[in-house]
């Protein structure tokens, strides 16, 4: 099978590869970037299980890549990782609005819709993209930071038979209520609120239905976006309702940084671990 | 005692806390910017060692504190880490050839004389200041990266006293005598290549008379820079004539990048603390 990925980058890492690849994507129909760690060979030859990562607003597929420090642990834990940049970019999706700031929806008003479906390109396409370049075991796990960390959440309630386990640093839960996400899907989806449900994990929590999968949530109490954009109680009381099996830790005095990933990614990969290895 | 810095950035990290500092520095003239990771109390409360990293070109103080992961271990050996900027910056210093290529040297030349003094700034401007800062023990190690590894091995050799030991990742070893640093050092110094030889660390290897120092060297195989750039074979030669303890380790695959460095960053921190903590 012809896999149609253009390897971009490799630098060798923990004993193994970092690599960044490009492909035009028949989601959202323009080249995409995505970066992928691959652990060494496991001493039992087991191929690696899969954790992908989402990215907060403005980042590319290269933050977590060059600044989590996540790969030290996912060599000794057989894990691969994929980090998918977080929208279409390039000359052919001109709106300055979107680019790093997909929302990991899928767009309806005119403008976007034609290549903002990052939905449909993280649920179906890039991981079946992945099984084809890599040997990988057949289980995944998902998760994310601020934005990401909200797409992680909707992929779950979305497909709650596809993961594992998923976890979050710092969601935004409810981009429904929120300044952040209210401007996004008023641009993506326009001004009638009930189109907006289907995107929003506290509302689609609150509606039922998803099988619960276990959950790790982090957030720091010095972030600032906290109080206004981020409000992880909201979700944890929806959680316990649901019987979701959740854990929330709130850090005291960490950020919304990339040093407050650093500090605690390594209890995620091992929290997954748990899920994918049993 | 006044402390005359401030603090423009403080996050927390592993338990501790990753600070940004900028301050008017007496040796260069011009306000200089610093970063310092402070690990968590000791069970103990031993104040930590002090190691310090040298950047390479085009880097600030801030490619080594998102890049590197070294906190985490520094945390756990209870280590404070110091991150100089790489030369004088801002609109005093209208030089952009120098920004960023400090070369850790005094400049003798006009144009860049009054403030192109890293050596005297880093031998005893920064440190003094860091011992103001914190509560810290009282030996200190120095490593660095490619211009930032020539930085540590040519301090190691001026001030052999000052450090327990010294490591460095694919360091510019002869710089006198490489595209790299003849560049830098005819801007810095003018022509007379004489001038040139108390800041090239082979020329102080084979002069003799410095005190010898523990030394770990790693370089990647597939680093671009190495064949013409880096050189450390001449190094090592020449540290096994005049008895310095030398490891030098070549890494198979490994390129220039960050990912090299985060790679091995441990094995680093663990030599260091060898001699730091005996």
């Amino acid at each position: 099978m012809t896999v149609n990925a253009e390897r971009i980058a490799a630098h060798r890492l923990y004993g193994s590869w970092q690599y960044r690849y490009r492909h035009r994507s028949q989601a959202t129909g323009v080249p995409m970037t995505y970066s992928v760690y691959v652990p060494p060979e496991a001493a039992d030859k087991r191929p690696p299980q899969v954790i992908f990562w989402l990215s907060g607003l403005t980042c590319t597929d290269e933050n977590f890549s060059t600044k989590s420090g996540a790969q030290r642990l996912a060599a000794e834990l057989n894990l691969l990782l994929v980090m998918p940049d977080t929208s279409p970019r390039g000359e052919a999706v001109a709106y300055d609005l979107g680019q790093g700031a997909g929302f990991y929806l899928n767009a309806t008003v005119a403008l976007w819709s034609s290549h903002y479906r990052m939905f449909d390109y993280l649920s179906d396409e890039l991981p079946a993209l992945i099984r084809q370049q890599f040997s990988t075991g057949d289980r995944q796990s998902i998760m994310g930071h601020s934005m990401g960390g909200h797409g992680a959440l909707l992929m779950a309630l979305r497909h709650p038979r596809r993961y594992c386990s998923v976890s979050a640093f710092a969601p935004i839960v409810n981009p429904s209520e929120v300044p952040w996400g209210r401007k996004a899907f008023g641009e993506y989806m326009g001004q009638d609120e009930k189109a907006w449900r289907q995107w929003d994990s506290c509302r689609l929590l609150a509606d039922g239905g998803a099988q619960p999968l276990p959950v790790l949530i982090d957030q720091g109490d010095a972030d600032p976006f906290m109080p206004e954009q981020l409000q992880p109680e909201t979700w944890a009381a929806l959680a316990r309702q649901h019987q979701w099996p959740l854990t929330l830790r709130i850090q005291p005095g960490y950020d919304h940084s990339y040093f407050f990933i650093a500090s605690f990614i390594d209890d995620h990969l091992r929290f997954h671990a748990g899920y994918l290895h049993t």
